[in-house]
């Protein structure tokens, strides 16, 4: 996800968030804010892990700029920026990625029957608490239509009714993520399970939610399941996709109390709440750079 | 574990508590409201459930008793009461339990080596908060011997080294539950796995704890995988012996909240906490008799 | 609230719920399930509270009808269920209501800018999570006007620049609450002071949203001021609108961490999910009859 | 609290903390960082925030030896880092303490009748989950006698009945705090309201712990008032010790959920389990330097 060195092009926010990875090293943290301080920056943010799994550092800066300061004055600050950071980044072979904070991300949500996901992912862009542009729902079914139609998003339906539809449905998925320049792509209970192929190539940019137990169960009606063996926390994991069907990176998790009372119905109503919770907290994050990774691990600067 | 029927026979405390559970049908309620207003007796807290699993019918009374009343006035509550029961729970085919309100419940711990769980249930015995009289810790380790002498509970170490220890130490623990009339036999991180033999003898009284997860994890060094996994709460589980293992039924759950930067050791710890804090709720609804089974799952009448 | 017997009149769903209160005494529960048998009912769902501060008895029962049963067959089971019970609330002096499960209740809703709380009921009206009929938003404010579009509510815009306005605005919720038989009236972040009067008018069926915090902040601003304390958990109360503000009887309470990277702004944005969070619990234990007052405090019977 | 330049002496453990706040500006992280290469050291933790409340910038690294590295070599690493760090801190004229990683702060317990708190520190000091010494607690009940006989901790007490008492008290903390080079003092239920001149003395140094509700309670018996209220959240508050009577900076906060159901002294107990548990985490991050004071605002780096 990190190696896409895109550099974001909006000037009015005066933030720029940097992230970055390489093996971890003295003189790192030295020579990041060397950079910042000769671009004519000051550190706004900043937060840095070091992995002992796998001997990486990670690193999340939000970036200001200062004064025009020095010969670099009438470039703009991001140019400045990279230009200083490259020596940097070179010599310790770091993975990094500059953008705009405050930069909506190109999100292409995929969706099936259950709207609740996409209803709160769209109020909440809406009202500006998730930086998302979204160019498109695609679903199998046609539910979400009159909640893209109240938010003016536009929606597109391809019936899913066997192997060549879907290669169909996934094909289209890659065509509208490049034409449409698609940076995060958001199963919001999108109910087919992703070829592999497609897991590759949306590989650190795609997020799923699921339904979380303690214990897990495998298999149809997991809600039935947990109903019967009285589980008394319920709820929902948002991860990337990988092929590993529901093993990827895990980015999220939160549970909501019940008790013996509740019906299956009850259960899944509660248990939708928190994956349109865990999603929507997924999905902020990713827009705002905070997820990293390392391994099958995430590190999350939130 | 409720065809005991048990009288309690301490006189002191004016409140009595009824749990019961039969085939469910119309009259249960006015059929025993009855029996209590016959016995000259109050209903101070109720609790029912009607399973649509199983079709069964639970039901958790507090009874005070109001004035001597009648021709029963010499006898004791309970006694009345029981008497004025004997119909209606033959009629109804009722698995029934009567007990006194606040009577310690004679408990056998069983420990290894980490003792936050046997702390924890020690403190709390002693100022009241979780009713049990524990007559003697059994553990296959002596780390938790200067924590049962600070508390004057008796202490006996058998180590385990082999088959044949084992089959020992499980014999001294039913002796111990005879001999000591034990109610309730605690897993305190007890971490040997009980032969089918003992948890058959122990059913429905036998309560273990152990650490969970979203998503779970078989297998050896759990909190190691929990960390590989990078997962974002780490959980307990307090549940019930049965013979398959970890699988009883769940008594209570919950959970905690952590991030990439705890290290397997630190969510070791954190672990630990949320069993004390897990396997002392388990009890302490079991000692005021509010855990009822129905199939594998618990009902839990707080 | 409990005053009104008002008896449900859908046939439809199979379960009506009574709700009652009395001064506590024995023989109450024996009572009304020999009216609940008399009926050729049976007990599905029964929770009870005695309250030790007031003396008084709290009830709420779920019924279903079992048989014609007797005389009484031809007659609708609510009817033989008012029937049987009229001499029992008599001989308590029961305060009591029997309702329909499941029947949604007329509600009007009171907005002003924000529309969080709006969205978050009228997105769970309409997929049947919150059982609500909601015949009219009132709001000093347009902001609510396109998601009222939406869901096919009718919206009602007065503005309120002076004394004379709230009255009118005041007198149009009474109306309402007249002409539409309004059972519940929901402040959704209605940022006016209701008058005395109103809060009278409208004693135990107005519920109202707000921030809490720990420690509770009086004035202006009050999420800028626990920025300025840094406090660590921001929430949120709902409770019934009484002429003491922001002090009637608390329905339910949630909160959620924050830490001292929060600016005010994110602080509020938290704290309003909160607000939707709980104000949704609260008008769904209402609709469900599950809210009962014992003077200053409310019994859920969840 | 800072501005006590302490170099901690510990040669064992290989790592450093260093914290610091100074006025905000471009350069800081690079001059730090550099300091730490120059030293021949190696971040390995490091958290920074920056205030716009304030316009001051706080930072906590912890920092690891690499190699001996040039002509400091025969230096012990922590005397390299000071020198390398004086300019630095000298320029930004910081306020900054250095101190070694894991060493257990000298901390004076103060009780009085209440041992949960007392009890909770002392278990999970002695198995090296809080890093505490405590050479002393001192009291004004005897209650926790017995628990600090267990643990090996001296134990006075000292009656408190009238003014010259507690007078004499708090001259005996100071002498304490002198004799005993106490770094940290933890009001673990102490019952006394400290006197102005004694909460000067010991300013950013002092944590009290107590019970939270929303709304809050003041004056007598808050659990009476919380039960009078019907509140469904109790919680804690640890909070450093000021002259403003419970109004300290927060450090931490955390509640549970109760219900109409529990009785005043219910309330108590649950509020005391979370009176522990609050305390036990503002002692754990006080002993790991990760409490800054930004103004009446804490920054916590966990």
């Amino acid at each position: 996800m990190y190696s896409v060195n895109a550099i974001a092009t909006s000037a009015e926010p005066p933030q720029w968030v940097l992230t970055l990875s390489c093996i971890d090293g003295p003189g790192i943290v030295h020579a990041i804010s060397g950079a910042v301080v000769a671009a004519g920056g000051n550190i706004e943010e900043s937060q840095q892990f070091a992995s002992r799994d796998t001997g990486r550092f990670f690193m999340r800066l939000q970036v200001g700029a200062v004064a025009p300061g020095g010969p670099e004055a009438p470039a703009p600050f991001e140019e400045r920026f990279a230009r200083a950071l490259a020596p940097v980044t070179e010599r310790y072979r770091m993975t990094w990625r500059l953008d705009t904070v405050g930069r909506p991300v190109r999100t292409l949500l995929l969706a099936s029957t259950a709207t609740h996901c996409v209803n709160d992912l769209l109020y909440r862009q809406r009202n500006g608490q998730v930086r998302i542009d979204v160019p498109l729902i695609l679903s199998n079914h046609t539910t979400a239509r009159d909640i893209a139609d109240f938010y003016g998003v536009p929606f597109e339906h391809r019936a899913i009714s066997g192997a060549e539809d879907k290669a169909a449905f996934e094909a289209r998925v890659l065509d509208v993520v490049e034409e449409q320049r698609i940076e995060l792509v958001v199963l919001a209970r999108y109910m087919q399970i992703l070829s592999p192929g497609l897991c590759e190539a949306l590989a650190g940019r795609a997020i799923n939610i699921h339904h979380s137990f303690l214990p897990g169960f495998k298999g149809a009606n997991p809600y039935r399941q947990a109903h019967a063996r009285g589980v008394k926390l319920i709820g929902a994991t948002a991860h990337f996709v990988t092929t590993d069907l529901d093993e990827g990176p895990i980015i999220e998790q939160d549970v909501v109390r019940v008790d013996h009372s509740y019906s299956p119905a009850e259960l899944m109503q509660l248990g939708q709440d928190e994956e349109a919770r865990t999603l929507r907290r997924a999905v902020t994050w990713f827009a705002e750079n905070r997820i990293l990774l390392d391994g099958d691990r995430t590190i999350i600067f939130r």
